[in-house]
């Protein structure tokens, strides 16, 4: 089975697209760009959305739900908005189908065309924005933090599963607040969530950072991202957070009475992470034989296989086994299946990316030993070996542990070799077109030098970070202009 | 705020708008027919959701997702399936807007006119079945039990919320199996899934049994249904589970080889509840006080008002109490506005159906006593109480028991009273037009006197029950064409 992956060397975008189909977590559908999320891979973004759920509810936010459909007018009132969302999209015009007058199967019925068209949700700032003017009168209303979990449609060209596809899942949050210090402090916290949930809970790293004008979401006065980083020295987008100002209330007249019964326009925040962060979680971890999961994600963290075959005394070892580790909030699963081999079983695994494999035959009962591989590591450097039978359920325990913060030690470790700081135009070039990565380095702080910089490499500002990456950093040069600059910002190639 | 509800008596309809408006429920958007679910509904319906999720895996059921859209021949495939659903439907038929050249905002691009239409799925079958084909090859692929929560569209001429909407929240239950005994017994263990789920949860008692030929879903050769009742006597149909035979799998081809090596067509069933249960919940136990909720769907269960103002020692206690009741999985809130009187919270709790209500002042604390009010009990007929004060935590956990309990015995008692073994068209026409409730009438079996009935009396059968209602019947004669007939149906108007 895991002869069938193409390996990163030889095809990178190939072997992505292996894994997806092979480890079974996507298919496509008939549906141009629209792809059909299997079982297995829907399990995992279970696991996601439940955390993310959590941490928002913890934080004070409900959830909601509103229409999928958006009237094509709305679209237009937010001016910066309908420039970047308009134009790509789902157009619904007619209500009804009627039987084919000229022959077989159904056809649109020119008389129930709509009055107006509607638009399937790119995004929900303009549906969501007015409603809130029926909810928010006074600063008691405030603030209003609300969520959805939805699915969204852009009709996108060119489409890849999990990366970019025309309908997605995400949540979206939308907030309402009565001040802008409010508003943008609400929009800086969840950019921490996100960034703590990618760090502790997909064991992969990212720089948290601003956007530059240019790269803002439409219709935000500033946008917060992560970005992590991909194996192939790509860079992904993985959530964004964004402060929108007064935009959305102004365009759609939403105002509140303050404390002192004075009317004001409200403040407002929109963030959203979406299934992307699955195409993010393949290409941070995973290998030449497939999925690499890290354990807080994996819907089943440890599978059984008897050796060769299952039988009375394993059955009853492996119950005793398994109760004791579903005992601590561990998930395992027994594949007592005896019509494939070991050897079938253990590619299988391995390609789902299950972070422990236990192996128990006869002999280990006897000898009081059990067989561990941890799909981290290679079978001939640490990957697999025995213990003591008695001893297991500790060390699975300890070893979940273990495989989570060594696959963030390892992609923090990629990124620290894969970010450089660079003064010279030389230098950048050299990082964007042949080491891959990101490349700190001056800009001159115009949309022009962006622009031109992403023509001559392919490479776009990815953020301008919040930390400090390589000590305290002075003003200095554009690496393309030689103009002033106040900052260092992170440049990449990217999904 | 309770006095802006209208009574049942005074306007039913009007009764059940106000609640899910001053409730908090929902609220209607500017898209037709489409509501918005409010923070409070949606917690609801989260926690709904939450359990039928937990039921279905529990039952070997695994999530997936598939698209949004579904390609118009699709729909044809099926030829009683195109009957039922492609008629009034959202129609997607192009990909893009473009600034309006002849003023302002934006116009559907003519040129990005799809090839084919594209339809908002009103239900999933065609677009799995479509999928199905590619993942089933052999009986190893069987069973195959998938459910996916989802959005939905039904181009409704009149709607109201939860009831009727245009687009509605549900989930979609669709399996594959090896044979049709399989099949059929999947469809029935899910009617009884759904039958304990509505009673033990939401405590609403609901009539098991067979839809009518006419009744089915279209493509389906049995549908089973689960029916409650509602406090205006008009049943309401809370869930459906089909049995398709192979007609979707002849439809999209989908076969596979079994144990002999031979080819078959899969069989397949399909089942699904939706946010029309939000509807079902409100009419089975709300009164002119506003809505009132079984404990088990309680977003907040307890909540606890300081009269007539929070102080220090009223705060430590209430600390107290909260932590004992948390500590129990019991959901309280503390509210300690001080902007608000105890009694306008009173009546903002009662609206939202919140089921214990526990008054703490400065004489309690003196004397060792709380207050207790429940929500399914008027106030003068013993929902208003003193306990000791030592006594609350086990005093709240029993009574949310009780009060679960209690709400399905009272509905269980007027359903009881309101089902009508009828054995003339008088006595028919008398309990539909009436008295109101079911009628369990002898009917010669035919669609034709069935359509009659439902002209006459706008009565439709309901089922054809699994369970003996009033002892063993025998056979007996059609109330309205005086036809033999082998078994006696279930008769109502409905929602």
């Amino acid at each position: 089975m895991a002869k069938e992956i193409t390996s990163r060397e030889e095809d990178y975008s190939q072997w992505y697209l292996d894994i997806v189909n092979k480890a079974g977590l996507a298919s496509n559908s008939k549906v141009r760009g629209c792809m059909v999320i299997k079982p297995y891979g829907f399990a995992i973004w279970e696991k996601m959305r439940d955390e993310l759920d959590r941490r928002f509810k913890e934080t004070g936010h409900q959830n909601a739900y509103f229409p999928l459909l958006i009237p094509k007018s709305f679209l237009s009132k937010e001016e910066d908005h309908v420039e970047g969302f308009a134009k790509e999209c789902a157009v619904v015009t007619h209500h009804r189908l009627m039987a084919n007058p000229n022959g077989k199967g159904v056809v649109v019925d020119p008389d129930a065309k709509l009055e107006e068209e509607l638009i399937i949700r790119p995004t929900s700032e303009t549906i969501i924005w007015d409603t809130y003017r029926d909810w928010i009168q006074s600063y008691r209303d405030l603030p209003l933090l609300v969520n959805q979990w939805a699915n969204v449609m852009r009709w996108e060209m060119r489409t890849r599963a999990f990366l970019r596809t025309a309908e997605f899942l995400w949540q979206e949050g939308h907030t309402a607040h009565s001040t802008k210090e409010e508003a943008v402090e609400e929009s800086r916290m969840i950019l921490d969530l996100y960034a703590d949930f990618a760090e502790t809970f997909m064991a992969m790293p990212v720089y948290k950072g601003e956007k530059t004008p240019h790269e803002r979401f439409a219709g935000a006065d500033n946008t917060y991202t992560i970005e992590a980083l991909m194996q192939d020295g790509k860079a992904l987008q993985s959530g964004t957070s964004h402060f929108l100002g007064q935009n959305f209330a102004k365009a759609f007249d939403v105002k509140f009475l303050n404390e002192k019964n004075k009317e004001e326009y409200v403040w407002a925040t929109s963030w959203g992470v979406s299934t992307r962060l699955m195409g993010a979680l393949i290409m941070a971890h995973s290998d030449d034989r497939g999925l690499v999961l890290p354990p807080k994600l994996a819907p089943i963290q440890v599978v059984i296989v008897p050796v060769p075959k299952p039988n009375d005394a394993i059955n009853a070892k492996v119950d005793e086994i398994m109760a004791a580790l579903k005992a601590k909030g561990i998930s395992v699963k027994y594949d007592d299946d005896k019509k494939k081999r070991p050897g079938f079983k253990y590619a299988e695994y391995e390609m789902r990316g299950v972070p422990v494999r236990l192996g128990l035959g006869k002999r280990d009962l006897e000898n009081n030993t059990i067989e561990v591989a941890r799909r981290d590591k290679e079978r001939d450097n640490g990957g697999k070996y025995s213990i003591a039978l008695d001893s297991v359920v500790e060390h699975v325990e300890q070893l979940l542990e273990d495989i989570q913060t060594g696959l963030y030690q390892k992609a923090l470790n990629f990124r620290k070799e894969k970010t450089y700081k660079v003064d010279t135009w030389d230098e950048f070039v050299d990082v964007i077109e042949n080491k891959g990565g990101f490349a700190y380095a001056h800009w001159d702080g115009t949309t022009e030098t962006e622009l031109k910089i992403k023509e001559l490499t392919k490479a776009t500002t990815r953020c301008i970070p919040l930390d400090v990456l390589f000590g305290e950093e002075g003003e200095g040069k554009c690496i393309l202009t030689g103009e002033p600059s106040a900052k260092r910002v992170l440049f990449a190639k990217a999904y």
